[in-house]
């Protein structure tokens, strides 16, 4: 039936998934984090607009990233730092880039439209459960990927499975590309009433296109740049020839990528405009399978040390039917998404390319992009390429998830359990009355920490409502001032996880902080 | 004949301009700041790409506005610190944002073409020097705004006028889109051999487009922002739902904006792909005036605490003719750039802008956006807005011109005279020798300075050259290790401008860094 060695799914005629991505979705407006955008036109779909929150935890994000790859990049196999250096490229480059690259031409997305519905989808996006028993007639149901098991199974019952009968309860879950056209008559569309509307699927080039230059007759097609890799590649020769670097080295961006999502959907997990944090490590190819696990190693700790639980994360090596041709290994680490649970979702993907980008642009520049290593007899090779390749606002979404905890015992019912490092406020001062010396010493409090910490001052309302915007907001400390502090020079600490509270020094609040955050 | 207010021209016969951009330009490549986007493609015009230290240092002027407005925003008037929050919006919005904004429709660009060259140029970026005797029949020189004085009198020269002749020297340099167009007849174009070749101006939008959707049939057309202002504009109404803001605050952004811009020129100075840092101060009416005053004072407050000098630092008030129909008041902080020298170029607008901004969006969104004031017995008004709007690219630019320093006395020629706060390396760390124990002590301190600096360690080559190397990236400080070093734990220190040499103790070097690079 099909190539794929998926295993068979056993669906649950019941699963309870804690957390319901509408909750967090909220959230996430109501506290500032993420709106959608153009919000007061009545939106566009695909694109999202980050808030004051949302903002400073991307940057936050984004930062410690940038601190893990170009600032303080890890010790490598011999023991010593290796060696990483930045880049910042255009979003709109020559459009004999997109051509090298294989994205215009051949690298195009394969679309199938619904004759019932007119909408259209990514067959590579749309998952259909073939059941085992395909003599029976009731329609092969399919789903957008990341549709919640409960909706599925609802999907399943609606189209006649009884999901207690063990027999009628086991299905192959796998992607609409991957069955041949004869089976189409079998399924019924993701929105539509009657089996058999999907049409063959049309290649279509996801790319945003523009136009550059002035006058009408000397404006060029252009494209948005659908990842940042890219800029990295065709900038390889620049670097080489300007900074210290010496094989093996990495490259590293963080930027805008944009793609012309047929179903932008799930939040910011698949939007039209999305930030990525890619790096291209260039070594010698015999190396590069040791690189390879290396890089593989270290950006699962990077996700871990920001928090996200190991039975969250999913190390995922791609199957050989699932490699484009020129890949030698790629591993996903996929992220437990509400949306995905039980199943993961893509975070960030480390592909071993080897040299095909660095081929393609030698080929199509006409630009000699060999080097030649000192150190190996002056031996001249097309570096091998390792590239971990993360999602920048996939990863916001973790976080956010990752966050989100359900706790009726306190009067938000929710708080945000962010990993210190990546909470937007480390602190917030609350001065207990809003008049008289109390908001002075906690501007005067401000003002100090401020200098070093993300911190909140907020003097109004009364403590209990103070205190659950916080908790919603994911800051994992809350100093209050009041009398006593004015009498004794202590101050309340709160903490966000336990709400338990206790009393420290005012001259010992940075130092606490120090300890607690950077530790 | 014009009714510009602006002075008459004296144009000396002879002037030197001491730094050349073209040297600049130069450095910025050879050493991995900026590169012309891809290069290996022959380039792309208005585009540019940065590399390593380029990107360092514009993360640096980032990060310190960020600082400067977010985290550690300014003292107000009333001596309690002002409020402003981050904001991070999509490049991508609703096309209706544009047509609310005046961008589409209103509000697009005078153009001219040449008959002769067939070239374009915008008509508000041609300057025209009209001579002070209109009768003699001599053309009028035009050029494109930036270009040198030397330059500009050669083109003089080359078309009759004797500069040392005080009578024939005295001109009017005005925009061309200031002249009627009875008056184009007089006028050389920049690149045309014969007067009187200008067309018309014709109206032209300097906005990208796009088509947002997966099929021809429901993609619409949309557009790359011209500007990150907007995205500030209409997130108003989000933020101030989600924040415990209160009037006056700001909302601050950074990001990529981009302009089709016909003539692009002058580097990264006019480039159609660039960043801006933008806040939006919202505050009452009446408070308006005192907001522009204040935010004119800090803005150029912040340019001088990171480098730039007085003397090269304007501030423009606009005159009347030039303000927009809905300003009441715009001031330019300008940059004596080289390639306007001795003029300036704008490197910051700080706009009152009244309330047309949040006027135009609700009435296009039919969204209420008023501010009812409990401070002010809950009166109801659209606030005022004060606007200080940065170009990042530029400030990068001027950091740039104005730390490029020629120096005969050292092997370079030339080092980077950087406030320490902008180096993109704070110091590098240099063995004399590349084996042995030296290399170990080097990485060992390497390795103890990067959790706190950003730091070059830099092993091979010999040392004239590693220093020179420093001095063209702008390295404040360079330590050496040599033989004394494993003898008596002291290592050289060697200071950029002066180039003196001292001698500190190993374990002091962090302390050292901290209190020159942190001062």
């Amino acid at each position: 039936m099909t190539t794929s060695a998926q295993p068979a799914e056993k669906l649950p005629s019941q699963q309870t998934s804690t957390i319901d991505m509408k909750d967090i979705v909220a959230l996430c407006k109501r506290r500032g984090f993420i709106f959608q955008a153009s919000d007061i036109y009545g939106g566009i779909n695909g694109f999202w607009d980050y808030g004051p929150l949302g903002t400073e935890l991307k940057n936050n994000l984004r930062d410690y990233w940038w601190k893990s790859m170009v600032t303080t990049p890890p010790v490598g196999p011999d023991g010593h730092p290796v060696q990483i250096v930045g880049l910042d490229s255009a979003i709109i480059q020559n459009p004999e880039v997109w051509v090298a690259s294989g994205h215009v031409g051949g690298f195009s997305d394969p679309m199938v439209d619904c004759r019932e519905t007119k909408k259209r989808y990514r067959a590579d996006h749309v998952r259909v459960l073939v059941p085992k028993d395909r003599s029976d007639n009731k329609p092969w149901i399919s789903f957008m990927e990341g549709m919640e098991v409960n909706e599925r199974a609802k999907k399943l019952g609606k189209a006649g499975y009884n999901l207690s009968d063990p027999e009628d309860a086991i299905f192959w879950n796998t992607e609409l590309i991957k069955l041949p056209y004869e089976d189409y008559e079998n399924i019924l569309a993701p929105d539509a009433k009657k089996k058999g509307t999907l049409t063959d699927p049309k290649e279509f080039n996801l790319l945003f296109e523009t136009g550059v230059g002035a006058s009408e007759q000397d404006r060029t097609t252009a494209y948005l740049r659908g990842e940042t890799a890219q800029g990295i590649f065709i900038n390889y020769k620049n670097v080489m020839d300007s900074s210290r670097v010496k094989m093996p080295f990495g490259v590293a961006q963080v930027g805008k990528a944009f793609r012309n999502e047929v179903n932008p959907r799930n939040f910011i997990f698949r939007s039209r405009e999305f930030e990525q944090m890619e790096m291209e490590w260039f070594c010698h190819p015999d190396e590069a399978s040791k690189w390879f696990d290396f890089w593989k190693a270290e950006r699962k700790k990077f996700w871990e040390s920001i928090g996200l639980s190991q039975d969250n994360i999913l190390m995922r090596d791609h199957e050989a039917d699932e490699l484009v041709f020129y890949s030698k290994g790629t591993c996903d680490i996929e992220y437990k998404y509400p949306f995905t649970a039980p199943d993961f979702g893509e975070l960030e993907g480390i592909a071993n390319r080897g040299d095909y980008d660095l081929t393609q642009h030698q080929e199509h520049s006409k630009t000699k992009l060999e080097y030649l290593d000192p150190e190996r007899n002056n031996e001249k090779y097309l570096p091998h390429v390792i590239e971990p390749a993360a999602g920048l606002t996939r990863g916001v979404l973790a976080l956010l998830c990752e966050a989100y905890t359900i706790d009726e015992n306190r009067p938000s019912g929710v708080y945000l359990n962010f990993h210190p490092r990546m909470a937007p406020k480390k602190a917030a001062i609350l001065p207990l009355m809003a008049k008289g010396e109390q908001p002075e010493v906690a501007e005067k409090l401000y003002m100090e920490l401020r200098e070093e910490f993300a911190v909140d001052l907020d003097i109004k309302q009364n403590i209990g409502k103070r205190y659950a915007r916080q908790d919603e907001i994911g800051t994992p400390y809350c100093f209050t001032i009041d009398d006593e502090t004015l009498a004794d020079g202590t101050v309340t600490v709160r903490e966000r996880n336990t709400m338990a509270q206790e009393r420290i020094a005012l001259n010992e609040v940075a130092k606490y902080l120090r300890e607690k955050i950077k530790a």
